[in-house]
């Protein structure tokens, strides 16, 4: 199974466009399905648009369904850090694309993007894996 | 790999069941994995009961979470618009289910749907794609 | 396809730690990819750090973004069933983890976990499907 890590410098973003590092992954490959995978407890990975204010418009509502408030009875981190422990169950950090001659099969305005609420670690990996389809 | 589009007129409708056009698919293939996906920025796939009522219960509550209101920064479209780029992150357009023997493998309860809460695009398409189990 | 089912009970509990039983199953497989699959119309599936109060949170979360009040249209069980048949909707009951040598790769603080909030029924099951990697 072809495999590879990437990393990711979030920095002090919170949703960072993967797409572009998860299609030069499967430039290698040909037909079948790619898992992309973040091993993270705090992150998710989702498909959506990027670059009209919808990255804004997610962390809003992020912060508004799993606000960073004192109701979580997780026991680490600093107040509201239950929130991101939240998240990955509602944002998954496994999602599959189909590949086909090399290319993540996306709709025109499909990106890739890592979600992650939490400021306090900003390195961050996420892992491909592809599975060809048998001859 | 085996892939097909499939056509969706979603009209007015915004809770689709495909399972049966995602059954036909799948009678063609053998043992594997069938990726269903939607190649759009708004629209999402779901596993869920249909038919008892539940398909209208899942229109208020998107509503309810992800309100059509003047609160979001997205840029184009109808006042609300923004809503629907938020809803593919939590229903995500990419759904994995097994196959065998030409069957996907679903409970007795469930059914595919195309969850679609932009009544401004009627049409609309889902792509299958089929890896087998290498013998 | 290597395929098992396993039973699950739930008891009283909402949140149930199924990794170790996926783990088994991959065991005997070699690289590919494991769909991890509840045949349920009112369960989940979701990767999250457990045994630090985030099931809690996470039951918490559930009830107040799906109340079990009375303002479902669902037709059966009893007052606010309803919720159960949203909940899949936003955790889905389909789960892709990538395997290799025959170990589920997970990142240090993730476990798969099976989400159930409908307590009527102590009795689960849980599919894996493993699609090897062709050589």
């Amino acid at each position: 199974m072809r495999f590879t890590e990437i990393a990711i410098d979030t920095g002090s973003r919170k949703i960072i466009d993967i797409t572009d590092k998860v299609r030069e992954f499967c430039r290698d490959q040909g037909d079948g399905l790619c898992l992309v995978f973040a091993p993270h407890a705090t992150a998710g990975l989702a498909l959506m648009e990027t670059g009209s204010g919808s990255e804004s418009d997610l962390e809003d509502t992020l912060e508004r369904l799993f606000p960073h408030k004192d109701i979580y009875k997780h026991r680490h981190g600093s107040v509201g850090h239950g929130a991101n422990h939240i998240l990955p169950v509602f944002v998954s950090p496994s999602l599959t694309v189909a590949v086909r001659k090399g290319l993540p099969v996306l709709g025109t305005w499909q990106s890739i993007v890592f979600v992650d609420m939490n400021a306090d670690n900003p390195h961050r990996r996420v892992q491909c894996s592809f599975v060809g389809s048998p001859q």
